[in-house]
């Protein structure tokens, strides 16, 4: 068995913008269009993708996730990722989860605008939330948002912190540890402002979960 | 007007007892006894305590504060602090704060065992949180409580994170941290394990509440 | 009981500006506008305020607070908070704390440029401190002043650390540290250069005093 | 839906023993044996398991896991939940996610004594790897062990920084930045010796896996 | 010039206790004592001091210093050092520093139990502050003391930063930062619990102030 | 006795630029001047002394110590300071530390150039150092130089660490951690790149060495 | 003996650029040409080589080691030093190190973009790794390359943690401490990003293996 | 080629003991005897020696290296390795690196009692230290001694931080992280109070040095 082919069956290849030049990006992205159909490149900006356009012109770009992505052969979306983040500097990040996730081909329902502070705002989406698989729980500030799910849901919990704050949030450092001692058991954490490490993740449970390994 | 002796208008005499000996915590009790009515001696152990009471016999001991106190002018216990705790390993910090609360003329209620992770038992303890003037919330582990309550009671809120937990804990540093960064405003934060602090300043906001200055 | 309408009874609706484009921005203080009399925005700066004037004449900006708001409906400026800080650095956070507790409707008395490093000029104004029910006090580098006040005056002291210094400051964190360890009881800290959250606790306290709850 | 009811649905009762005195444990599990079946006490030592056991007989004691368990209704053991750990020191807290999962009703297969310095005892065991659910990963001093798997194998690593090592280990502050800090994705982590987490969260995975929620 | 000879003239030979045996420590001093006249050794406890006697009877014990020291050639204490400290958990530290400055020849006055809590107390010592050439400060907790006395009197001011604390003070961290961050200039900082160099420095310094070189 | 007046007897008035903006700056200078003949303005750059220079055209700018300064009364240079440095990159901080001890009244040898990596360049400067009364040692990356100082020379050495270094050097923090932890004896720290701190101080000692207090 | 002189004997001079003006490292390289035929300026950028190549015409520039160098007298390129590096972002401080023993005379092979997430492609670079004298490992992220190497081969590994990274990876402080927790023997570690310490330290050792002291 | 035989040719087993019951280090030394002649268990103590002389007679204990070795074939010892180190504190550490690099078959000069803060006394050993291969350099509290070496002799530099140290050491941080910086190339680092892994280091390089790899 060919190991390597198989820990990435099914998953779009990916490139992770931050310290490679622009023309650096689009040679690994033509070279890898030449053998994958659906590619990932995570953290890139609009200046990346005017030159990425211009040689792969099928080549797509989501503001919000701050991705450019090439679909060539999309994948059904399956079973179900709930997606919960609480405020608006924090959309970057999930939508990067989202994103991932569904040209994995995974289905993700967003609930935005839902924290600790506002739980007369969440509390209505319980019953969602026990629909899906799994959930991915983006956070910054306190980053209390992922143990107070914990505690309502019985399903597996990707906690994402951000670095959205500031002072004694430490650019992050402050919510990865709430989130890493939370009291009530079934979550795990993935590194700051990682929104494509916890898609993948949680595509793969849900993938589990519809019976595909 | 003489401000010293204004700052501590009616609130007991307290000694600190780590670092000390029991020899120079009963030398310093001795000389206290003899100007002020009301003592306080916190993180003290029973042997401090035997030997204590060999000289005062009228100091009492508070197990689970694990402190020593002299309450020969009892003051009448006003308006209302209430006091949230999560778990059985923050007791002793909890226990502290209300001595030091009631001591000092304030009436505590005390709500132990609820916590982020048991939000269905927290939640018919509002009314009761909606009547205090002041709101004590200790917390270990990822130190979500105060948050938690700063968005669901409009009451000043005294967040007291403890050492409780182990490893990213940090002894206490993560809950500190938690608490600093709640997204919710009306909570301020004290030391790590400062239950003293935060009994007396919620006393304070009591008193001014119950319109004392 | 609606607990949530409770909570922020009569406090203006706050909007947060860092991690938001001036646009959204915009459209969260056009959407609040719509319901509520009274909005601060805070940490915004005069470019976010040409564009939210521009649809909202109304709203006025405060450039040393850096925040902009809209009053309607004035509320009675009531009892006292004493507003302590050291240097001119520290300003911009302690007129952020000033101008959210006037819109809350706290009178707000300021006592700027006395710190721990000029003994005989904060002493004068002992007196003032006394006749206030609360005390905010700001300050960056050693971040001694809440402690120096707390051995001064008897009355709960929200302490607010700034990221003013350099070096060995850690961009807050010493200011911070050294709150917590406050030997005189009665402060309790917020995060670093939070000085909506403390204008916010002063206010709730203010109030209270006044036999507001 | 009683939502506390269901998240913990067939789950054992769990008491973390530290900070509780051996009385308060024993109380505790009294009280949970009258209404569960199965009930798991972690981070126990032999001392409390004699106690416990004069008046529970029919508890256990896992001593590698440090673990009391009673386990009067026995679940199916089910899936498949591979256990990866590389050194004698790690063995109690793999143990202790071992015997949480295995309550639980999960199949769990372990693998001890591989890791990232002998590569060639690790690589024979990648059938079995890849006939698992999910893996947890547990590993001390570097902590690179999960992020070795997560190239190897297409499956959920929850990953487990111990606090083995000495000098810049930082009691398991080391392995737990690498952890997320992976190069490969597929990988979330839980607190530092969190061994209970890791199971609880792995079986959770399995079970949607075998077709439950 | 040999240098080496020089650096040390007049001052005793020095021997830190901890990490060596009681044996190591009575052979270090008796071969000490065959060239020089006398001889510190800090941070001993009474055990060693008993072996040490039995082999050099005129060894003395400082109980609150903690330390052995021999002075077969007393030297004339001339000039003056403050030494302030404010709380009896420092005691230690700050005996540690006089008694080292004492045998290299200083004189001290001790001013105690003053400190940033109580303004009251220290003032009325300002007198005999500007009457010495230097002042050590040694302060725990908040660590406010060394800056405070900064603004008030026109000396060196070597800060001694204790381990006095709990919590954030993290074991006399928080009190170094403060003191670094001191506001009034005049401030120089030596390790945490480091007496025995602070008593050095501030001898040096008076020394030449004596006109001494 | 006014002790504020005295505690600045002859020293210059002092603004510390960053954090205020170039009016703010040229407004108290222009303040300061009507009462006080010399004035130092540090941290500034050319801009700000543009202006300043427009108002009080007898201000002066000295571009490697980044500082602003009118010195309307020159005083006489005294005594003996040895400046101590490694890098060129420390020249700006070992110069704030000269002007700011120069315009106090002190004379300064600048011994720059040297550092632990070339001990043969150190070593013939060793008489010169033995003729100051106290030395300023200014060193960034590993920071050794004063403890390597302090074994040689027998004077009090006030240590600089500098923000000089890149990745484990943690913005001066660790020169601030080695010279924290000399090995030798008669070093005494202040704050990362504190140049005007070690002037001052410095100038101290001189002063008192030389008969002046 | 001169040691000085013999220390660097047949090793370029160097100079590391941040924190010096253009002008001043053009002075530096100036004077150096005079006395050194071969000259390393690291961390340079284009603009700094313009002005230098003006002057000094036989300079050239190493864009991506970001290193101007003067080599006069070339060296013998002898032994080998293995440099292995996983990504993109690594390079320039890989090829910096490459730079360095190279113009010092050491052979190097150069094995790029191999690393613990693709062992496939760095297993079949084995044999070449076995005949190196000595091993460079470059890697940010997790840092976890260097201790695997370590477990394959039996030579020296030099390991140079990067800032290459995001959130948890601290500026490289994670990989340094995975590093220097390594399980297998055999590495020692150098400065976040310093590839000229790395590549200075290989050819040390690799000229020894060669025959030469 | 087998990759795993070849990488500890001719090295001892080792046994890192804590963490290990001394029935479990028993049990591996018991088996480990079975195939291999040299064994070298680590931080052992002597309650551990004595279970495993009582099955192993020919084992040996080191005191001073806390280590327990069987040597039942000997090597030659060749080359030259110099071993430096400043305290006595620092001699089990430096012992255990002796230890470990002779075992596996290389000459050490032990080098004690020299450091940075004794420069007469190092200066005249540096003859010595040009005629090794390697240095091993030990060294707590600031740690500066390796860069100090770096600057005088032309020899590859293994640096090993101690926990030797009070206060700001932070239990070896501090000399980690001053040797990570050294100004003077040709030093890499080894974790903290790893003289095993210091000894198994230069080992290597003496060997290669010798001509063997």
């Amino acid at each position: 068995m060919d190991y390597h082919r198989g820990i990435r069956k099914g998953f779009p290849e990916v490139i992770f913008c931050p310290g490679k030049t622009k023309e650096e990006i689009l040679t690994i992205m033509q070279k890898l269009a030449t053998e994958y159909p659906n590619i990932l490149a995570t953290r890139a900006n609009e200046e990346i993708y005017e030159l990425v356009k211009s040689s792969l012109p099928d080549a797509r770009y989501h503001p919000e996730a701050r991705a450019i992505f090439l679909e060539r052969e999309p994948r059904e979306k399956k079973g179900k990722i709930a997606l919960v983040s609480a405020g608006t500097s924090d959309l970057p990040i999930a939508e990067e989860a989202a994103l991932t996730a569904e040209i994995a081909g995974s289905k993700v329902e967003r609930i935005f605008d839902v924290g600790i502070a506002g739980l007369h705002r969440l509390l209505p989406y319980l019953p969602k939330l026990w629909e899906a698989n799994v959930i991915i729980a983006v956070a910054g500030m306190e980053g209390a948002l992922p143990g107070l799910l914990a505690g309502l849901v019985n399903r597996p919990i990707i906690a994402v912190p951000t670095s959205t704050g500031y002072g004694a949030n430490l650019r992050g450092i402050t919510p990865l540890l709430t989130m890493l001692n939370s009291c009530s058991p079934g979550v795990a954490v993935v590194n700051i402002d990682n929104g494509f490490g916890a898609g993948f993740l949680a595509h793969m449970i849900n993938q589990l979960a519809e019976g595909v390994r």
